[in-house]
């Protein structure tokens, strides 16, 4: 077979298996994966080998890049407690959304189900082959992944240890609804987008380019995570003590993730007070501010904010800063320049806070709390498979439930449509 | 400016109206829809006259596309009565779909809100003007209507008047809010397709080809229903009674619909039975019937059924009958001939319904009652803008909320990530 049709029949095997998974028990599923942790930890010194091989075919690339590749004894056993996690969460298949009954008797109960083929395309990360195989497995989904090229061996040992285990675990869910792109040709990427019949969503995790390039050529409806370009609102009428410390945060926590905040809004009463001490607070820890004529009014020694900072995810110690006039500014600032993922006000007026609220349509708006929170696990999903900006489907953190799809489930006693 | 300058500017004057519209409120949104259901009884003869050109020049058609296209005065009622009865339903927009309180005190709300700008491409029936701007505008989305070329004088007068009334009775939803692409060049149906900017969501309504032909040239997600091919199993323990009541009603009630059967399948046991007697019912009401080896041996008169016809969606009145050997067999044949919108089974037994419910993974599933409630309004939605066969965002009957996404909303006490 050609390379093309080992991807299609990859796909279609796949897509076979689904109805046997959709249909396996909450027991066999957490069976596949418990023993999938246990061998991922039998088989450590195999996966570090697999990993230590290609480590050495990535010589010369950057520090950041080595470290998201590298796989320590730590991270193979956090893919492990990671499975084990899944294994405990409760499941999302059979789960009865709302149910009704009609004036005509009919019974009408909306019961979710596994969307049905998941394919998940991610860059160098290895563990994401574990995570993402056992978010689909407990989600009832046969998962097609293709990883980072960089990561090959590594990905295939865990896929075959992972794939090994499940047959052993249980004869209810087929190998095949694990399956794992076994080339680093980009071609196989491309015949994958287009197997519309046989993968229903595809979830790419990884930069901005790669989800571009493969939205660009699917044919499967893709789940998009675009920029996190997140804004913290301090209101006239803000605790200024807690809007420093959520300041903070949002910007130095974790500066390289989507839910930090690059642009900071100030309104102009409390400009003065607040301005020099929140960014002696953040330059303190090293953050490079940049800010409007109004701020550097009162903070004379940051570079000006160009048009372009404000629209730029920096991923990166830097803060944008601006002075707003009003509640509706601010709100005009974020539609026109935030990506719609997170942004959050800080003040104790209510209906100011409801005004924000109800004006700013991102997956999640915050009151008084920090951006950073906007996560499948600090909201309490248990897991997190990615954070979606699509409005379609899923919006924000997804967890198990936003995995799956629904049917309608009618029961009667011999209706007939009149 | 050029028709595709045009269409572009059209499309974002929608998107900039979109917040206004998704944040007017219910009392603003009914009085806008009551307003245009009596803005369009007020104008019935402008209504007449325009529809009388559109007929004039769409001389030589066929028949029933001639009926489509028609405007009498009692389907201009029936416009207007939508509108008001869209304006009765419940607001979908704000409600908490769920809620909860994490550990360190954070309350997080799940809410729903608009999809923001929705795009409507349909064919000859002039009345989706009025019906998906209703459902568009009470779920405070944004529309951009593209109506059939036929109905183009009818089309662009129904949005004129709706416009209108908007614009007097309510000064928070912006005009704008209600655009319809004035123009017949199939070309700016392309440059609409293309606005993934302005546009959120297209949901085209009308035949398979309009589907695919959208969706091939799409950069927006389209909301598809594509073939209705729907399954009738008669099980061995079926009520006979009942199984010929809901065949009977499954095939004549409506043939041309999605939700009609087009397959019956019937246990061997039965078979003796219930053939003869479901065949000659159906026969009596005009039905033609094309069997399998197995079938044509109770039923000899009738033609063999080819391999084309247990997957053609006749939408007549033609029915092709299979003998199965189990439940189990006729999920098989679900599977593999359905396209998965809606399938039924007649049995007293309930463990053979959990299995066949369990086993078919269609968007609605009938235990003893006709396919052909798989409708928004006989689920008691009030309303229908169309029937998904998406696995994503919305499956099956469609109504207002399906128009709709979520937001969390997540309240605090100055909580910060550790």
């Amino acid at each position: 077979m050609s390379q093309e049709e080992d991807v299609i029949a990859l796909c279609r095997a796949a897509r076979a298996s689904a109805p046997a998974l959709a249909g396996a028990s909450t027991d066999d599923k957490n069976t596949a994966l418990r023993a999938g942790a246990e061998a991922l930890r039998r088989r450590q010194s195999e996966l570090s080998s697999a990993n230590v091989a290609d480590l050495a075919a990535s010589e010369g690339e950057n520090k950041a890049f080595i470290d998201r590749l590298t796989l320590t004894p730590e991270r193979i056993e956090a893919m492990a407690t990671g499975l084990e996690q899944i294994a405990e969460l409760p499941d999302p298949v059979g789960e009865s959304i709302s149910s009704w009954t009609r004036p005509n008797g009919l019974e009408i109960a909306q019961v979710r189900v596994p969307l049905g083929v998941i394919g998940i395309i991610y860059e160098s990360r290895p563990n994401v082959t574990a995570d993402a195989a056992g978010l689909c497995l407990k989600s009832g989904n046969a998962v097609v992944l293709r990883g980072g090229r960089e990561a090959f061996r590594t990905n295939c040992l865990i896929a075959d240890i992972l794939g090994d285990a499940l047959g052993q675990a249980t004869t209810t869910i087929p190998r095949e609804a694990l399956a794992l792109i076994r080339t680093t040709d980009r071609a196989a990427v491309r015949t994958m987008l287009q197997q519309s019949e046989s993968i229903d969503v595809i979830i790419p995790r990884g930069g901005e380019d790669l989800i571009r390039a493969i939205t660009e050529n699917s044919k499967i409806p893709v789940i998009q995570h675009f920029a996190g370009i997140c804004q913290l609102y301090v209101d006239r009428d803000a605790d200024l003590d807690l809007a420093e410390r959520i300041g903070i945060n949002g910007k130095t926590q974790r500066p390289g993730v989507c839910n930090a905040i690059e642009n900071l809004l100030v309104h102009r009463d409390v400009a003065p007070t607040f301005l020099p001490r929140i960014a002696t607070a953040l330059e303190a820890r090293g953050v490079e501010l940049r800010g409007c004529d109004e701020t550097r009014r009162h903070l004379p020694t940051i570079v000006a904010a160009t048009d372009a900072d404000w629209g730029t995810e920096y991923l990166d110690k830097i803060l944008s800063i601006r002075v707003v006039d009003s509640v509706d500014d601010a709100v005009t600032f974020i539609r026109t320049h935030g990506s719609g993922l997170a942004d959050a006000i800080i003040t104790k007026n209510t209906s100011t806070a409801d005004r924000f609220v109800a004006a700013v349509d991102s997956s999640a708006v915050f009151v008084n709390a920090s951006t950073r929170f906007n996560d499948g696990f600090e909201f309490g999903f248990g897991a997190e498979i990615g954070i979606s900006t699509n409005r379609l489907h899923a919006r924000g953190p997804m967890g198990l439930r936003e995995l799956t799809t629904y049917k309608y489930v009618v029961r009667g006693t011999g209706q007939i449509r009149e």
